[in-house]
């Protein structure tokens, strides 16, 4: 079967075995934003095309792909769901030359009563429940990071943190960007932002400290960035993490090590799981379908 | 004498009797971000230049005109300070044809040790002393609010809350502002922010709800961008307010408005201070310098 990871801003697609063995990976940049109306088949038959003309018959796909801005929207299941509930819920679309299926996304509310909504992230949590196994808390960190509780096999519950895409709209839209460079990852200054969001006092407040630092020079511009991306992130693990638990990670390179780093110096675990979640996913939620054995 | 509150976006200019009553008055969007270096001389010479024509000989300036992107970089007045104080701390500034002076601006330091500044707020706040006494709490909402405390008529401490500036960047440049439109506040949508601040949750938690009720059809497109702004400003009020006190508001209009409206879903209490508090300051300050009376 093929499966496709199709995102925002890119997309991964894989050829794998009948028991979900990666056998060929194809990516591009052709995340939701960058495909026109109505070019989603044709975008999609140019990264696969060959390997449905080696004989492949089945494509599944998961992530925005399946929202409003996507190629078809598919409802949510809300929580709990497992393989099979999502396996279950699958969006058939018509393609020309292959049975193409969609996996749904998931939503919750949290306590307050307010939703919650992941697309995506369902898949490569399946994907991890292996390496995860029957319980935990697992964290994916991104622009809109989720928090998911994992339950006999199930995702019972999320959360997601509006943290990453805070941070990109202070650095850009903020006087505090203005004192910021193109420095690479400044590890004492995240630490020490990390430190400060454990302060007590309040986000909104210690933001301008980070233009009162610059301002008196007790943080330089290679820094400030660094101690603002700490911050944030700091605020996001103290307030997500429960004690005496240890978080497993999905996710790529640099995010994921600020996290892992961050969990640590708030007293955490952390461990990260397989980067590729998002394929094992694919095979299994293709396999509790009994579509692609 | 002339007293001139000249900030970052605009500038307003007060000619005044030795007693500190305002004769006349002149603002301009001459604010310091719209002046070219070397020009503020003639910025100011095209605002006050008749007064000076018809006699005046001393202009006292406040505000962001004393920072490093103004006129001349005034340093800060460490707190507490008093109108004595900031009067002896005055910068000269040459200028033909009148003596110009500059009211600096205060530092503080914050429970953790980090700077906070203020540039412009310390003459409104001995501007109001008047109104508010010899003791209580001031909030000056802004870009950058303040809330700064008054002890035997002394500025002896303040905290700087980003909120302002937060709302403009995440309305500007995130997602959550392609659900916003230029609607009016939305009273009930704002209440609904404010409320939500309450709940206990984290703040970059919180964010993502005005997405997803968004997504759910729970807030409406003329409702979102008041709502977020309830949301931050709530938790500011609830972060800076103590209980069982009286708020000070300094400032004009709409902002000024919703930060009383905040205070009071709180459970605290506000009262508004005249808006001309800046030329009062200006003025009082004048006069302990012994030197527009």
């Amino acid at each position: 079967m093929i499966g496709v990871d199709w995102g925002t801003s890119s997309l991964r697609a894989y050829r794998m075995t009948e028991g979900g063995q990666i056998i060929a990976r194809a990516s591009a940049p052709s995340g939701i934003l960058h495909v026109a109306a109505g070019a989603f088949p044709a975008v999609l038959r140019g990264i696969v095309g060959a390997w449905l003309a080696d004989g492949e018959t089945r494509i599944l796909l998961s992530g925005m792909v399946g929202s409003r801005q996507g190629w078809v929207e598919a409802p949510y299941l809300p929580c709990p769901a497992d393989a099979v509930a999502l396996s279950a819920a699958l969006i058939e679309i018509p393609f020309d030359g292959a049975d193409v299926r969609l996996v749904p996304g998931l939503s919750d509310r949290d306590e307050a009563g307010t939703p919650e909504v992941m697309r995506g992230e369902e898949t490569q949590l399946i994907g991890a429940l292996e390496q995860i196994g029957d319980q935990g808390l697992v964290c994916l960190p991104g622009s809109h990071s989720k928090w998911a509780r994992i339950e006999r096999g199930r995702i019972v519950s999320f959360r997601t943190w509006f943290s990453g895409e805070a941070f990109a709209a202070l650095r850009d839209g903020t006087i505090l960007g203005r004192m910021m460079d193109d420095a690479p990852l400044d590890d004492a200054a995240f630490a020490r932002g990390v430190a400060r969001s454990g302060d007590g006092g309040h986000l909104l407040h210690q933001l301008f400290g980070v233009r009162s630092l610059a301002l008196f020079g007790e943080l330089l511009t290679g820094q400030t960035a660094s101690y603002l991306s700490g911050l944030l992130i700091g605020h996001e693990v103290r307030g997500a993490l429960p004690p005496g638990e240890t978080i497993h990670l999905i996710g790529a390179g640099a995010l994921c090590a600020q996290y892992g780093r961050t969990i640590a110096l708030c007293g955490g675990m952390a461990r990260g799981i397989d980067e590729d979640a998002a394929a094992y996913g694919l095979a299994r939620i293709g396999r509790a379908a009994q579509w692609a054995v």
